[in-house]
């Protein structure tokens, strides 16, 4: 069921830094997304990946992880990423990408579950800072980074009532707290 | 395989109007999109959802299709969507979605393959005609409409090289050819 993979495609933080990942895993991931919907069928999205030890190095030290979590700087060494996807608009095909990095990002963790992968997209980059130390172009916009590894935590998926905080969190065992709206607070309307 | 769902996952344009969706099934959709990734977990979309015929139709005159196609004016009487769902960016929760509705709308049309089902992400909306028709309150942005049916249409999707033209096109049987740029095309690193 399709509803079994959704489900379990939950934004995950950290992973089994040693369980590897190799670029043909990456390359089958893009792929997924290569073949998904792109408004009026442009497809401006180019992708880097990375799977070596080094340029993880590198890309890890330009994201900023779990805005909501104040105390905790990001995912120790050792739960770090294994691979990464950089989704990147490329401004000569289109200077407006709209929605197609969504529609990307998210076959791309839908593709990476049926794995046993996991991961995060992550919108909050040092983007001048990863452009110069991967030496990309300045035609291409980065526009979101995907974290991919083998999850290492618990993600729990719990009931928001509508005067809750939106905000995640972590209980005492480090499970991670995700609260979701209602189904019926979010329809408004069945016509 | 998840892979076939994203093969089967094209964006279709004619239907069988008169196989009918029911509100239960788009509920069961956008619970999908409800347990998806949602920025910083603020979740600010909401969604109308629509399968009466007269519904249907007002939300159809509120449509612009496949802009690469300019002599086809749209799906006949007969083969246009049997349900929607609209989705909305609430602009009390938030005023930027981000790429929230791109993840939403894909896990939307990823469930409704699985059900034989399928459909299309259309941004060329006529937004105040169809707030004013429905009724749709200012601080709801609306973001996207999912046109939704059993297809009724073979969509071929072909691979694009790099001087080729992006836009889609119909053979004299009405078969609709999608060109996909390459992998290698799109992938332009690997670390």
């Amino acid at each position: 069921m399709f509803k079994d993979l959704v489900l379990k495609c939950r934004s995950y933080r950290r992973f089994y830094e040693d369980v590897a990942i190799d670029n043909g895993t990456l390359r089958e991931l893009v792929d997924l997304a290569r073949c998904s919907a792109s408004a009026t069928n442009r497809q401006p999205l180019k992708y880097i990946i990375s799977s070596s030890r080094e340029k993880n190095a590198i890309i890890f030290s330009c994201l900023h992880w779990a805005m909501a979590l104040k105390t905790w700087p990001g995912p120790d060494e050792g739960e770090r990423p294994a691979g990464y996807v950089i989704i990147l608009g490329d401004k000569e095909i289109s200077t407006g990408v709209g929605v197609d990095h969504g529609i990307a990002a998210q076959t791309i963790l839908l593709g990476a579950v049926e794995k046993g992968l996991g991961g995060c997209m992550l919108g909050a980059v040092d983007r001048d800072k990863l452009r110069q130390l991967l030496d990309i172009q300045v035609k291409y916009e980065i526009l979101l980074v995907i974290a991919l590894g083998k999850p290492k935590e618990k993600v729990i998926m719990e009931t928001m009532q509508p005067a809750d905080s939106f905000n995640y969190w972590r209980d005492k065992d480090e499970g991670h707290h995700v609260p979701k709206r209602k189904l019926n607070d979010i329809i408004i309307a069945e016509l």
